[in-house]
């Protein structure tokens, strides 16, 4: 058994400091061949990566479950002195979560968890690309297998349900009942609205998502906006892949990724200003400190939120297309000379309903949401098999979205999440979207001029609100927390339907 | 105190193999980083990559002279029936090399070269932007103040010299002694062909190296050539970076990378041929022996055989050329339509003292390395100091190659080798040259039609070629017994000498 000796509680502190960062560090060795995995290994690299990353989640998983950290916790907590100085309550309370929640899992199943996971990456790669959910259930039946014993070591309330021990990874403290007390009325209110578009009398016209613009000028153009909405370049990076994501290692090396199609810069331009919303997170946490729980981002959901303010309440507002309409020119030419203000503005907030989540406009994506955590929960509590999973993912599209999906690639093979064996994860999306709302409206009215600063292409005052009120605080307070205490109230599904209301009522002609 | 108690020796055998392989595996983890660093790495990601490479370094290290490693050998090498199978013995025997190579060495001393390797190859990229030796010269003296830590840990024969302790992980059991006994008359010959040269009456024109052709042709073109000679996409990738280098992490995932300028797609076409050649013996080692030492390269020297016979016995001959003529015009279009088939063979070898190694033709090339043998000798036994380098460096390229160093970027900082803490590299440069010739003769000797097949543009029998006599032994035989096996001789420098004999003086005129 280890003995801890410290002469006294700050000295515990800077030791259980440095092995957590220690094991963080190591993590994010993982994160750069995760990215590199997505973005630039050779195919035949897989089986070797597999064995790489297997290897680095068994050492560090070995490295957070040292029992020296758990007697290190113990001084600490029991040292008011201590939890008093800036900072240290909120890092132990943290490392605490963290270190429980990695002790209750047995080394084995975390390892083999990662070699699957990437494994299954693979194979969902190969069967998406042939259109065969049959040929990605074995590993789909693998891994759900693996996240019950999961979750199961994980454990959740009676009065809960499993689906909660994998969600409270990415939002701490959020319950599947809580989010279907959200979801349900938003769902009928959202389907209020979207019906009331689909018979509205004057559409916008489609004609900006129609136009064939050059893929290397449509690159240079996204990256020149992720960069003007402030994204560091000497701190990161933006390269092409099939699912766009944020990764990276650190709050100096943040490593996005995009997607481009010839006929839609606007999917590009959402994609990679959400993606530069995770990065510009990710770099406005303090490299002080880094590796551990305060220099770390606090949920999904209010990374999430960073995502889609920039993504949907900047990015699909007049006012930024007010500075980017002749800046599609000087990226263009006559390319994008025929797009009125008013067509590019309407075009970039169409609302139709559509198979593929990470095509949906702001309306309908949380409908594709619910379709996802209502099928996780059902795989989770037994009550769906996984051969019986396309027919209700497809029977919640017709219910949902009135939609008859066609085939896998378009249904339930479109997203990389279950294939990285991520379950839980999926509401984080549309929390993003409650708490985006919520934040944009609290930041609007303390900045005051934001469409004036919009419309002229600076967009530093919110990026410096976000920073100091989200950013920098790193894992200081809970999600719901940070919520109540930025916005003074606690999350509400109000300001989403403000803002589409607020928004997309003017455009149909409502 | 760690016991083994194998049933068997094969038992102890399969344990061996297991902990190694598991070493390597983390190593390979580590060369992902590295090559991340040089071509994608964010300029602000440097302190924390050097943090990331020094634990992976340290855990390595850990992982390499676990003392079981040492009980498990010495179990195998006291079984006669073990070492007769197929491979056991020379696995075996490299295993025991490696253990008591990294047993002698600090885990302190090993983290601390990683960590100060990393964090000086940043310095030496400012300091070669502004050709500043004196900005890097903290860092080498840091750096060769280590080197010799490590050398007198590592140890060498009193006959010997601090320097071989070095240089035996590059090239095993070559000593700086038997190099000088090569490189003195190879440096008395060459002289006397470059200045023969140099005074030729109808020296090749230079055209074929002044023209301008687009980046983008250029790197299609290069990345056909090395599709072309073997290289697997499948299997590997091609990038930009300052130095070009081939690294990756197995035989499976190979990162090669080059370098371009718009007047010289020559240099692009060299380096790309120069890395494919490396490239292709790291794909030609067996993946059943990934981790352990018959699925690793022999030596440096053999290693750099294989890309200088690519770039040089194959790249630079007219039978090369006769294909590539034509081919040119298909990705330069008129861009190269000016030019005669002898005008671009002549380009391709033309013998010019310059400033720069990587620059340099075949002939020239080899004093450019004696240049550094002899400054590495010096620094290392301490008959040199740091501050008197860059002096000592310039004497020497005055009186190898007769020219006068204007700068620092173009004198002594001009390779990236000292700046990542490795000295005894650079002789295997040209012990390279010396066993790519001997090893072509006997190639063209065994298989007949070389040049018929490489005016057709038909590589393949002479990988097929390579790929059975050295890449698939990994480790198998020692660098020098290898040589003997595969030509019948010892190297020698007539191979070379006769290649460079019977080419340049035709073209020159001679």
């Amino acid at each position: 058994m280890s003995q801890v000796k410290p002469t006294k509680a700050s000295e515990s502190y800077d030791q259980l400091k440095h092995r957590v960062s220690e094991a963080n560090l190591l993590a994010s060795t993982t994160a750069i061949l995760e990215w590199d995995q997505e973005t630039m290994m050779p195919n035949q690299g897989v089986d070797h990566r597999s064995a790489q990353l297997e290897q680095l989640a068994r050492m560090t998983h070995n490295l957070c479950v040292d029992p020296q950290i758990g007697e290190l916790l113990s001084v600490c907590e029991e040292d008011p002195d201590l939890l008093d100085q800036p900072g240290v309550e909120a890092n132990v309370r943290e490392m605490r979560r963290d270190y429980d929640r990695e002790t209750k899992l047995p080394a084995t199943l975390v390892a083999e968890l990662a070699k699957t996971s990437s494994l299954s990456l693979h194979a969902w790669q190969e069967a998406r690309a042939r259109s065969s959910f049959r040929e990605f259930q074995p590993w789909l039946e693998k891994l759900v297998g693996l996240l019950t014993q999961k979750a199961d070591c994980l454990g959740y309330p009676k009065d809960g349900e499993r689906w909660d021990a994998l969600a409270d990874e990415y939002e701490p403290s959020m319950k599947a009942r809580d989010i279907d007390a959200i979801f349900t009325p938003l769902r009928t209110r959202l389907r209020v609205l979207i019906d009331e578009i689909l018979g509205a009398p004057s559409p916008p016209t489609n004609r900006f998502n129609e136009t064939m613009l050059p893929l290397e000028s449509q690159k240079n153009f996204v990256r020149f906006v992720a960069e003007q909405i402030g994204f560091d370049f000497t701190a990161g990076r933006l390269d092409t892949s099939t699912h766009p994501f944020c990764g990276g290692s650190h709050c100096r090396d943040v490593r996005m990724t995009t997607r481009f199609h010839e006929n839609n810069v606007n999917d590009a331009l959402g994609s990679t200003m959400h993606e530069a919303g995770h990065g510009i997170y990710e770099q406005g946490l303090l490299y002080e400190n880094a590796g551990i729980p305060l220099g770390q981002a606090v949920s999904l959901g209010i990374h999430e939120s960073q995502s889609r303010l920039w993504e949907n309440q900047v990015g699909r507002s007049i006012d930024f297309w007010k500075w980017g309409h002749p800046k599609l020119k000087d990226f263009f030419g006559e390319g994008t000379g025929h797009l009125t203000l008013e067509e590019i503005y309407g075009g970039a907030n169409i609302v139709k309903p559509g198979f593929i989540r990470v095509e949906a406009d702001e309306a309908t994506y949380n409908l594709h949401i619910m379709v996802r955590f209502d099928v996780e929960r059902l795989l989770l509590s037994g009550d769906l098999t996984i051969n019986d999973l396309p027919d209700c993912w497809n029977e919640k599209y017709k219910d949902y979205l009135g939609l008859t999906v066609p085939d896998d690639r378009t249904g339930c093979l479109q997203d990389v999440h279950w294939g990285m064996g991520a379950m839980g994860y999926f509401p984080t999306y549309t929390l993003g979207n409650l708490y985006a709302a919520q934040l944009f409206e609290t930041a609007s009215s303390k900045i005051g001029n934001l469409p004036e600063l919009f419309a002229r292409g600076d967009f530093k005052p919110l990026k410096t609100w976000l920073n100091e009120n989200i950013h920098q605080h790193g894992r200081k307070y809970l999600p719901a927390e940070l919520c109540r205490l930025v916005t003074g109230k606690p999350l509400s599904p109000e300001p989403l339907m403000r803002h589409l209301e607020g928004k997309l009522r003017p455009i149909y002609g409502l």
